[in-house]
């Protein structure tokens, strides 16, 4: 049977999602725990990667397993025993056995949370400390609505990346501020390597007077060179929210 | 001069606020960043410690300086820069020379944080993770009210605590609670070592239903033989909020 799980986790002393060389990743964590519960070496894949330092509070993934799990509220609770405590599961569902928890994607959601007022030692881990600046909001949310819409975003993304398809359709877009609190809320059927946070990166660059529209128009222009914006926000202010699916994964 | 400070920590990583054998120390870390920057040895008299692994809002501390400093916010901003990131100065002032952080305390407040909904590891170093427990808050709101007033609390600190004055007087104790987190708020005159922890894991208890109200009232009969308390409170929970001072500590 195949099933999807839905974890949550605080990606503050991981290498990240994927497996590395050197380092521990969430996916090793999570594959240690059901391995050892299943009696079986277990592979997971995820709906795509984080990087290090970067959070979720629904990452989705899938496996499969030959015997039957009659009980998935107590199979959670094991496995979650097994987890160290940075690491949850939400979750766990049987699903169709040829649904796929990173092609069947429709689209996933990212929030970037900013603090522009005092420093605060207490959420330094979930949202980056940029404290005391004065950024201009107005400019930060113009800018942003050239980004919504479909295009090709060659610029941003890891100078390594080089995909067949740069092309992604960011549907929704938005910038909220209280209290010295920015947060930036993305959705798109598609992100690549370090988007989000090359995205946020500009933005606060405008925010700062450095970035005008026309910069980032440029920047969005397929026809024109490859140039890679160079504002990359640090991951620790970075949250995958939610992941949807085109059909529902759940088993009828 | 005499300057007192205040400082914002997060506990998780110290052995708490006093020197220690082993193990790094808020004092020390501050006492580091002071000395050299004032490039003499400084030592600072807290309000009071806090154990491992206890945070601060509002911890309080004075120290002397034979130089003037003249411009407090530059100063401020300096040993920011010294300081590690889980531990934040708010601000120094210039106080009386006979002002004493410890003495002069006029009380003191504490909240203490439970998560009794679905376990969240983004808080789980601030909160203190009870997951899906039902609790008797209405048992837990009478039984909180016990301990308002003047009462001899050798039950609830230390064993090996052996202080001439058990005596302390709480005037706030305060239970809220709201989507599956329930906050202890305490204000006293002072508080003993571990008293916060033992207090709100004895009320803990009374809302599982294994204390009850005439257990808290003969532990705090003075006339009882000492029979310490044996719930104590896991520490991420707990934050020292707030300190008072009976005079103005403000320099006229």
């Amino acid at each position: 049977m195949r099933i999807l799980g839905v974890v949550q986790y605080d990606g503050t002393d991981y290498v990240g999602w994927q497996k590395q060389k050197v380092g521990d990743s969430i996916q090793e964590e999570i594959e240690k725990a059901l391995s050892k519960i299943l009696n079986t070496p277990i592979t997971i894949q995820g709906s795509g990667r984080t990087d290090a330092g970067v959070h979720a509070l629904a990452q989705h993934f899938h496996f499969d397993v030959d015997k039957d799990i009659t009980d998935l509220d107590r199979f959670t609770y094991s496995v979650n025993c097994l987890l160290p405590d940075d690491i949850h599961i939400i979750e766990f569902e049987v699903v169709e056995p040829n649904f796929h928890a990173r092609y069947d994607v429709s689209d996933k959601t990212y929030i970037y949370t900013l603090n522009v007022g005092a420093y605060d030692v207490f959420q330094r881990k979930f949202i980056t400390q940029y404290p005391n600046r004065d950024l201009d909001i107005d400019a930060i949310k113009e800018a942003a609505e050239l980004f919504k819409g479909t295009h090709c975003f060659k610029n941003y993304t890891s100078k390594e990346e080089d995909e067949d398809n740069f092309v992604r359709t960011i549907m929704v877009i938005e910038v909220n501020d209280a209290n010295g609190i920015i947060m930036f809320r993305l959705t798109a059927d598609g992100f690549m390597r370090y988007m989000v946070r090359i995205i946020v990166g500009t933005l606060i660059q405008v925010g700062s007077g450095k970035v005008g529209l026309k910069e980032i128009e440029d920047s969005l222009n397929e026809s024109f060179p490859r140039n890679v914006m160079p504002y990359k926000a640090p991951p620790e202010g970075l949250m995958l929210v939610d992941v949807n699916y085109d059909k529902k994964p759940f088993d009828a």
